[in-house]
């Protein structure tokens, strides 16, 4: 199926969590599992790893399996070896490299939020289209086979037009107020506080399964202003509700102070003829109800969506061999590099900087709406716009 | 423990699902289980039973357990072997004889939601008041022990100053279009659809369990307008986030055309050193995260709240036996008798007048937001006033 | 439906636990909620309560409703307004009364074990068959709306022949080694511990849902042979595997001492088209699972069985209005006094003497296993034999 | 850490399911995540996959990561860049070849069941025991983070003293008797059914967790003879009681035709002072219950066993990022690298052959006492005995 005999050449910005998610996954790519099964003939090469101290890159170049390293983003993307620039750097770092990876040519994938506004995505999304590369928002949570499966049951009709759309982020790190500062921490670094950092998710979750959306109210709150490291600017938690273009309502949640919700993303969408559900927690399951059943024997299943007509199973264990987190990332960057070998494109599964955009405006208007004390509608711009 | 010798006569309103479901409970009470014992010593006495056609009261009233039926609801009220006037009826039969049994000086306990509007409810509060007699709103769900431990450690101060509310009343009985139309579809006999119908719960619990509420932004949508039997012009759904007056923010849903939902009414409650969280439809449990075990081994417990040491469950039985959505009405018509044969206060347990009112106002507020597409801050109103 | 016009008079032995329970189940009958719909004609009288010690069998029966009370079995069976004797005293005051009951002409209804030993049961049910009379074994799970609906899907060929039949009942009373002696704890007193006290609920639903035991091989422990106020000489906990006459095998446990489960009845029944599950401690859900969905939507569903097609349910509340572990007894009752008021049969839906004897059978099966450390087959005897 | 400089060169022989998943483990063990964090230095070399058909062994071999492939499996031993020899093969091709790769002096790695039954097993670990060899048994449950914090939690006392063991393996994957047969269906192939496939789990992980094996009493059914392919002459389920040195008793059951049950094997085992939970399907969660909270505070709580505290995780993701199935193969196949490398042990938290012999002598032991229809003791031997 490839049709592109050489290897794809990687550059990667940055090397912590998000960066050991990428690399593990990119490894696993033409391996004995995952996505074309085994022996996928063009694994990627691993170029180059682009990092702030120059010591610290050329470990982490070794560990991640990069072949070199160097502390100048420049230098990666004008490497003639590089075909894909993935940045998952901090939000910081995302516009400036990004515009001009693609400005040079390479593909451009990149962790969300895309940019740290909603201006900053555009640029990005601009530049990219302008250059005609591949990109790609790493949306992770697309890709997972339940997230993937209730989206293909919402867009099949399974439970018709969409009424409710209830969707929450729930993580509990820094509910213990003696948790260190970090740059998520920072409006300056991090744009917003959770609304882009799991807000986003939420936010891209809906547009894919559900669609655009139309308005917002929003409430945020900051419970822990001074923290080891430094003072905290930015929300850690929201509440708002949403109004949908297709006529649909609901309500979002996010917050890194929820005790007892560790990594929890939660979706409940209820259409006229049924409701699905799902928690990232448990992320190989997804409850199900359709109307018409007898009601005597009515009830939300739980599928273990671990069978090989699942999304993505075929290519992985039998039925009930659960996978990881970590999946998501393999899933997704084998699309990305598909799609630079065959020319498919990343939408509509997966999402391109315009996904990233359009997030981006949901969120700063969340952010907006917070500050304003009143419902905001998102305007989204054309491209180049 | 009983200091009236005579048993307490009780006229009945209406002779639907909640006739039935006070009737059970009022016969429940003086038997061999439930508050006080077995064999508390005066029982009330089922007086009259008020309906519209003579002939279905009768029937109704021979049922129930009532000694006679009328559909003079002014003689019932006249009646001197009436001390309770307990109105089931549809909402639009609450404040006018409400008000005239408060002046007549009688005791009176009225089905949720009070009136059709803050207006309505003010004026019963407002006679009840200057009338000097008990008076209770019905909202049952304070009254299950899951919920009734919830407060009680939430007011012990368990998971700390509250940050996250979020809570939702989901039922499933309007999602099929052909479900019949009935008085609770009607704005002019209801005052509103699922908000006073289902969101008067949760707006009650919210007071309850967390404090005043300051702001409310809502969405609303009627999902279907024509019926069987009638059109609807009342909210199907409803979508807000809430502000309260000690800090917290929060997410509220209701929802009548919820698959999979049968009768589910959650809330999550988060504070700065725990979380708890609640399902009607399991209401014999309570789910509880409290900050300060060993990370390894800290994670939610479900506790089964039929312990001894459980609010309401020394009465009942041994543990691990659970108890019913029935006897919810059983602890709050317990109470309300008690607060008639003793004077001991209805409030801050049980919800008075002034909590059917204040619950009103935020409701109102909720219908007035999502009319007007802002934030809408419910103005609570001194009796009398 | 009543064809008897005069109200059934009740004797009964015993005002501990199941006495409440029985009461409060009596109580409930013929008022405006549960079997027969409000009103029923002719609730049943409550004549007289017979206890050991004068004054404490006065209290009792002023507290659970009984119009007299007396410490002589024998008159109570002896009063002509008494037509049905209900024995829920321990279970060696079982079999001496109610075979002179039933010999007495009066009904009998006992709690389980109906015998200490299969030898005492087998004589109390020839008594009654003798007799003629109507005569059930208290085996209230039966009577709850899952079990029933599990029975009904069952024998409509729902998950086609049984193979696997996993029960258990577990509780934790027992796992503090200081938790008090009592009767229970007296192989004199009781015949077995936790074999007779939990594992005959288990036996009689394994007889009721699947059919008849074959074989039982058995494990049996005591944990703690002293406790505060005496010795134990019965065992804690059972493990235990069976064969059934249809061809099923399976396992069963029992135990007072399983930290975590306070009164956990388990069933999972394989047949083979489905799966049914059910957990006493959420006595409102049955799991099912049945083959021929599409594999990618298929997995256990959890069906809250309140809705009006549910077994007892039309009787009670709307759907998702769940109902205690106390109507168990509700049903029970009523089906028993119906059977006495109209000579329907109390099998095959109730327990009669035949199934607590033949419940006997196997418990004592279980013993005996578990002494030789082999294999057992019941057997059963005719009636009289 | 590592004390070799050299990668050990492994030989597989066998490529289907357990070929990949152990392939995929070994192509994960030196990358961005996993035990011995980013970059271990040497990683395994994947030097020779042994297939019974050339060609298919070839495309194998590419799609696995080995560097070549052979029909000769004599050839692959005798091979001076292989070490390891892991055999993933059905369940006739371990003892062989297994014994002749110890005597030439390779590390052996061998698939469960170790042998087709104990005898096989017992030549097994002789063969390793006496060339000096590291020998493993591939139990990869042992090696989830979940039932390791489950051992460990045991072995430092935290439930105390085991009193009850409930286990078993539920799978459906031979519920359809339209099902195909495969090797897995003969008792020439595979020694044993369920028993062997499943059941060898169960008893690895209760001696494990708990201790040794002292008695059996087991039922077995197959419940389909004749699939589409061949003749079924194995086991399709078992029941069974299980006493253990240490005084606990249990139950186990293992089944292919268990509805709803996708790959579930479920633990419960309580303690003097608490209750451990366990379910494959859900393999990120530990349930546990510790007595001495207040009564009112206590039950069963979830733990997502993903914090830097519980086994394994500090090498994978923050808190919530869930690991799959395969990770306990990564897990495990680093033991066994590194106990190659440095000389630890792998007993007691990995399994070694004599582990494998042990359990194959219960698996035995459940063998004859379902065909004996009584208890069997199993006896085990010394090595070489």
């Amino acid at each position: 199926m490839s049709v592109r005999a050489e290897p794809i050449g990687v550059a990667m910005l940055g090397a912590a969590f998000m960066g050991r998610a990428h690399a593990h996954a990119l490894r696993i790519l033409g391996g004995p599992a995952g996505p074309g099964g085994p022996g996928d003939a063009a694994p990627p090469r691993l170029e180059v790893l682009v990092g702030r101290d120059a010591e610290r890159a050329a470990t982490a170049a070794a560990g991640l399996g990069f072949a070199r390293s160097t502390t100048d983003w420049q230098a990666a993307i004008a490497d003639p070896a590089v075909h894909l620039f993935d940045d998952v750097g901090p939000n910081d770092q995302h516009a400036e490299p990004i515009i001009a990876a693609a400005r040079a040519g390479k593909h451009v994938l990149c962790e969300k939020p895309l940019g740290r506004t909603a201006d900053e995505a555009h640029a990005m999304w601009t530049a990219a289209h302008e250059a005609g590369v591949v990109h790609a928002t790493a949306f992770n949570h697309r890709w997972l086979a339940a997230v993937r499966h209730a989206h293909d049951l919402i867009a099949a009709g399974r439970i018709g037009a969409v009424r409710h759309v209830r969707v929450r982020y729930l993580q509990d790190w820094l509910a213990d107020p003696d948790a260190p500062w970090s740059w998520r921490l920072s409006r300056e670094r991090s744009g917003s506080g959770v609304i882009g950092d799991l807000g986003s998710h939420l936010v891209d979750l809906c547009r894919h399964l559900v669609g655009e959306i139309d308005e917002v109210s929003a409430l945020t709150r900051t419970w822990t202003t001074e923290r080891p490291g430094g003072t905290v600017d930015v929300d850690d938690s929201v509440d708002a509700t949403l109004t949908f273009a297709g006529g649909a309502t609901g309500t979002l949640s996010a917050s890194r102070v929820s005790h007892g919700r560790v990594n929890s993303l939660t979706l409940e969408i209820t259409g006229e003829s049924g409701t699905i559900l799902f928690d990232l927690e448990r992320l190989n399951e997804l409850r199900l109800i359709v109307a018409g059943e007898p009601s005597t024997e009515q009830g939300l299943r739980t599928i273990l969506v671990t069978d090989p007509g699942h999304p993505f199973l075929r290519d992985w264990w039998p039925p009930g061999h659960t996978l990881g987190w970590d999946v998501g990332f393999v899933h997704e960057l084998h699309h990305v590099l598909q799609a630079i070998r065959t020319g498919e494109p990343i939408t509509p599964l997966g999402a391109d900087f315009e996904d990233g955009y359009r997030a981006a405006e949901v969120c700063d208007a969340l952010v907006r709406s917070a500050a304003g004390g009143r419902p905001v509608r998102p305007v989204y711009r054309a491209v180049g716009a």
